[in-house]
């Protein structure tokens, strides 16, 4: 039998021994300087008496922040710790080294300078007036792991007050890339979104945002599932507040035939499988019931909805959140692009058409003769996808701002929820 | 007659060509990798799907976030741009360029690592709240360029309210480097700090942060003025509104004679004038009338209250804020340091007696030797002076934390005005 000393040592032994734990001592940025500051001439540029002239000009044009400041380049990367990864509700401490990753990925994949801010409070006003108050540093607003349905009303609200882009990338990253690799899948094996049977399962953020580029994008029936299974206005809970505002969205948005059932009987002739729920919502015989060559895109992590080995007999392409399998489909293909994009068009905000095009700017850069079917995403370490991205999102930022899409219910209800 | 157009044309080309304006082009900082991420095992330590462990770890022991986060080694330079440099009230995005040059700063003499928030609020619950919750990314907060008296109240309540250090440099750094100086002059001359006569001139945060650094050091005879002469408490503005609250804590704590006049007639019979106003107080030769062999510490800036090269015929040792003349009192001798030493130690504050040893600290830098009346005070690139502060600041922290000092009368102040 161990003491808990022991037992406390063990775990600081493991810390001490373990590189994962190592790379992380003292956090994993740092601040680094633009131009020496080594003698008195670069301390009276950089600093006293010669900044006075740059704080003058900015103050009698606000503008100039994005010319002579940081904000010209940089992102928070906001988040309260509330459903951070798998691990949920842990805290803004605990959330560190998640947002600190984050930034490092910005920056490695788009120069975007990034910088974690994790917020000790979870009320939504809090955090809406508190990003409001620290935006003047910052060109760009990413959230991140905030729990749903909270994470809506604080984007539309961050977004509605403040004049740079505010990114909710739980919901808008994995839409991105899901879309990307759905282009993708159809230019493999000749099919239109228009003609696809969707279900999707899993009505969180990412859920909600997936929907709404996939109907963007051209597909026009998607029946959306929360365990209970599918969703829609008739379903008994509909005007419960058990349906929280993400799925009033979707029973609003999706399946107008009011389909029931549980995902394993709705899945019956559909083309494309999206999972963003977890193990054991369907087996993966169940895939044998959908239509010729189907796509599965089983993204829970780290255990998809179907395991690949078992699903490969049934699915024409199949592709998971994972990077062990084919066809990852990885936040990190969109986010640093559509910012560095966003900054560079110096653009108020990330527009649907700009995520469209994201998406669109992704499944580019796999070429014809690379399309096959275990090759429908590029990988994440593909330099040339953060540029694509970027150009895609810059080029339509360059063309004016599309007028404000109608984006009603998800708000109404959460501030109802 | 040029056009408006012509006009702005002429500003633009001046930053196009203007070398200041040039390495100001997007910020002087950027974000720094302390590992690379350019293969998959990197990915999976730095982020997903290693990142879990860490974020558990803390999540257990939220005292790990200064281990295995930013928070280790992270200091906010916050500022609501309210009286920054000479020029005053010109708003958050205006004061960025000088918190960039700050966080250039910390990280080149301390290796702290520094991040610019600037607030788009001046209220002081709202500034103190909004730094509340953004405090768990940072080891430390660094106010700055916040107008008196709202700087007393936000140092104080947030200082309660977080377990970081919590130091406004425009007060306590002013004030570490100024008793350096002094306590320089002292061993120079060989008088006591005890028995020296002391006039201020200048009633605003910094000269509230010396006299209360002069006290707490040994000196025991201060008189302090605004403009209208000599502070105390029987001047007839006393209970007015007028009075603010530094003020009314210098007439509290200084002058208890109740001494009247201008500063012009104050200035007889003293050894040290201390600057902290601007030009045209007093005359050169008004210095005449000081104690034999006095210290004039004149560090309005870019002006002094008067002239060194008129000062020195009465002067036995000068001091200015200025780079171009000797013994420039510069708040980069300390800041750095401060922080390096309270990071190191983790010290949940800046205690009285840790800007006691920084100054100290500062103090001994200069050898025997090298110590004339040119030379009371070492260069800002002397890299000793930060590791000489970062010890005796680390050292004073490592004893434990002294007993909370007495400090009502500001703040209630504060609160009245």
């Amino acid at each position: 039998m161990i003491s808990a000393v022991q037992a406390v040592r063990g775990v600081e032994v493991v810390e001490v021994t373990d590189r994962t734990f190592q790379v992380h001592r003292r956090g994993k940025i740092h601040t680094g300087l633009n131009m020496p500051v080594r003698s008195r001439e670069d301390l009276s540029m950089a600093y006293t008496p010669g900044v006075a002239r740059v704080c003058s000009a900015i103050s009698e044009n606000r503008q100039k922040a994005f010319k002579y400041t940081i904000k010209a380049n940089t992102v928070a990367v906001v988040s309260d710790g509330t459903a951070v990864l798998g691990l949920g509700d842990i805290g803004p401490e605990a959330a560190m080294p998640v947002m600190e990753g984050k930034a490092m990925l910005f920056k490695e994949f788009a120069d975007v300078d990034a910088f974690p801010i994790c917020l000790s409070t979870k009320d939504v006003d809090e955090i809406v007036e508190t990003v409001v108050r620290i935006a003047p540093t910052f060109g760009g607003i990413n959230l991140e792991d905030i729990s749903s349905p909270r994470c809506f009303e604080i984007e539309q609200r961050l977004q509605r007050e403040l004049d740079i882009p505010v990114f909710h990338d739980d919901q808008h990253g994995t839409a991105i890339v899901t879309l990307a690799a759905l282009i993708n899948a159809c230019r493999l094996t000749g099919r239109r979104l228009e003609d696809l049977e969707v279900l999707l399962v899993g009505a969180g953020a990412a859920g909600v945002a997936v929907v709404k580029i996939l109907m963007d994008a051209g597909v026009t029936s998607i029946v959306a599932c929360d365990r209970f299974g599918a969703i829609h206005m008739g379903r008994e809970d509909y005007e419960a507040d058990s349906m929280n505002a993400p799925k009033r969205w979707l029973a609003e948005h999706t399946n107008p035939d009011r389909r029931d059932g549980s995902p394993r009987s709705v899945l019956e002739g559909t083309d494309l499988f999206i999972g963003l729920s977890g193990p054991g919502i369907i087996e993966a015989s169940d895939l044998a019931r959908m239509n010729p060559d189907p796509f599965v895109f089983a993204m829970a992590n780290p255990n998809p909805e179907v395991p690949p080995e078992q699903a490969g007999q049934y699915a024409r392409v199949m592709a998971t959140g994972r990077s062990d399998y084919p066809n990852q489909i990885n936040n990190v293909l969109a986010f640093p692009g559509v910012f560095r994009g966003a900054l560079d068009a110096r653009a108020p905000a990330i527009t649907e058409e700009m995520k469209l095009a994201a998406a669109r700017g992704i499944a580019g850069t796999v070429e014809d003769d690379e399309l096959d079917e275990d090759y429908i995403i590029p990988s994440v370490f593909n330099r040339g996808v953060a540029r694509a991205v970027a150009k895609a999102v810059a080029d339509v930022a360059a063309r004016g701002v599309e007028p404000e899409r109608e984006q009603p219910t998800v708000e109404r209800a959460a501030l109802r929820s």
